[in-house]
């Protein structure tokens, strides 16, 4: 079985983004109104074909992370806006139970509190059967005002992640800032500045239990794992596989055969979850290979892994990571 | 004969430091009196030392980064903080002519005018024989509020550049956001970001013969290439050979082997120039190899180049990208 970890509903129905543009204009929508069949054929023609197309089973399905928008400042809105999405997840985990599994979007907000977030999470998992959640390090999009993610300013919902035994992705949202452009920067700058935060700070014995997804191929990180063994070392913390490698989960969201080669070669085979991100920040064909530049699972299959290894990979470290997954 | 293109003086003696500090706290300190042994001993005993020891020949030599501290806002202090740091590169230089070239600061801050930094600029290498600059692309220190480098905020800085005929290293100095570890997040960021502000814009069309290093083995960069190549596909722009490696340079400070292979193999070998950073971020001793960790020629040694490839890598291009070093 092949299970995608990090899939974004990219390609809803227009529905969805008419009730966000009501909602920007300062109204009060109530929810979208779409069928069915208009769920089922956005998810047939697009993820799920890919899915079948590629060899994929099941995909841990989130809303879509640059419309997330936590930079947008009314709590109240960012909570229609959540529940609204997170729904429409539902409904497409409730059509597609085979294939889909949930994540949800929480309605943080710049300097806002947590327990809108905590409720909206605890709803999604209990409530709607969800397998985890987004959470965003820096919802004022670009701006980094929030603390950084070992502060106690996060532990309540770190509290209700081990009390519901679900991980989190950390993924931000939207950039505000023109320094950083969302896909080719903003997210990868996340991915890299939390694991440095993690590994500065020793939020892993303060919770045990917590799971941590970092997307994108972990950011910079494996790349530069010389520097942070190094870093580790110079700053006094334990070696990373013991300080944060039991919590922290890289995905395989990079997009050509040499990058994935490095991720397995750097990365202890239990820490990586194949992910695909597909129909997201890179969308079209490679013209050097012929097949588009996010069928992660190609270059996962060309790494040379045992099939003990690639099991752990397209499988069983998901199973591990997210428990609530389906069997 | 190998030449290392990226050097900070992070062993200055002690009495740069105490004008700093003196700066800081409200002083207007005479420059500080250093004996040419004392100079000669912290390099000898550092920088020199290590170069001979590892085979290095040439250092590109330039203050250290994170003492740089752009946010300061104050012109004139950051003037007189640049030309004393940048003086006391040449003396360096004129002490070790065969063995340091200098590379100079700039007097940057935070929404700041560029004119101090240009006239800087030209002093260095006019009257210092200096062959390039530091630009920092965010004077704030992590809080990112300038524009991008491709605005034409930067044109009259790129004009002297292009003039001069030296590259600018893009680099940061300290972070002030607790959400980015200097060494960590801040640097890796800041080289990742601004190599997909130039993928967005056409800097080069304005400038095709400015030329500009991203350090650390360009952040992020050559790790995601496949999603730099498809966002450039994305948004319209060329391939990115055409697009922005005729002026744009990664250098080696990546600090394991797998991640200098992956850089070595992604990247075409004209756009690779040999630098360690030594004695900089990371400056113990990998317990795996028992080599410090940024003793980067042994991964550039052990990378399987050939011999042509690998005096590019070494010596070529830094030449062609500075052409300014002596012969």
């Amino acid at each position: 079985m092949i299970i995608d970890c990090h899939g974004h509903y990219t390609t809803a129905p227009p529905e969805l983004k008419a009730f966000r543009g009501e909602q920007l204009a300062g109204g009060r929508p109530a929810p979208p109104t779409i069928s069915d069949d208009a769920v089922r054929q956005s998810i047939e023609a697009n993820q799920l074909k890919f899915l079948r197309e590629r060899g994929g089973d099941l995909m841990i399905f989130s809303p879509q992370a640059s419309a997330m928008e936590h930079h947008r400042p009314d709590e109240a809105v960012a909570a229609e806006w959540a529940r609204v999405s997170n729904d429409l997840i539902h409904r497409v985990t409730q059509l597609f139970p085979q294939h889909f599994a949930g994540v949800c979007q929480l309605p943080q907000t710049p300097g806002g509190g947590l327990d809108a977030s905590i409720a909206e999470l605890r709803r999604c998992v209990s409530e709607l059967g969800f397998v985890g959640g987004n959470v965003n390090p820096d919802p004022s999009g670009g701006h980094w005002t929030s603390p950084p993610m070992t502060d106690p300013y996060w532990y309540p919902l770190y509290e209700a992640l081990v009390e519901l035994d679900v991980p989190a992705m950390i993924h931000v949202s939207s950039s505000c800032n023109p320094n950083f452009h969302a896909l080719g920067a903003h997210y990868l700058n996340a991915d890299t500045s939390v694991f440095m935060q993690l590994l500065e700070g020793d939020l892993f014995a303060q919770f045990p239990t917590l799971r941590l997804v970092i997307p994108h191929g972990g950011g910079a990180v494996p790349y530069h794992w010389g520097r942070y063994r190094g870093l580790a070392d110079r700053l006094g913390r334990p070696p990373l596989g013991e300080h944060l490698m039991g919590n922290v989960f890289f995905d395989t969201c990079v997009y050509h055969q040499a990058g994935v080669d490095l991720l397995l070669r750097v990365i202890d085979i239990d820490n990586v979850l194949f992910a695909s991100e597909m129909i997201g920040a890179v969308r079209g064909i490679d013209p050097e290979t012929g097949f588009h530049w996010d069928d992660t699972k190609r270059y996962v299959d060309a790494a040379g892994l045992s099939d003990d290894d690639r099991r752990k990979v397209f499988e069983l470290n998901a199973r591990r990571v997210y428990p609530r997954l389906p069997d």
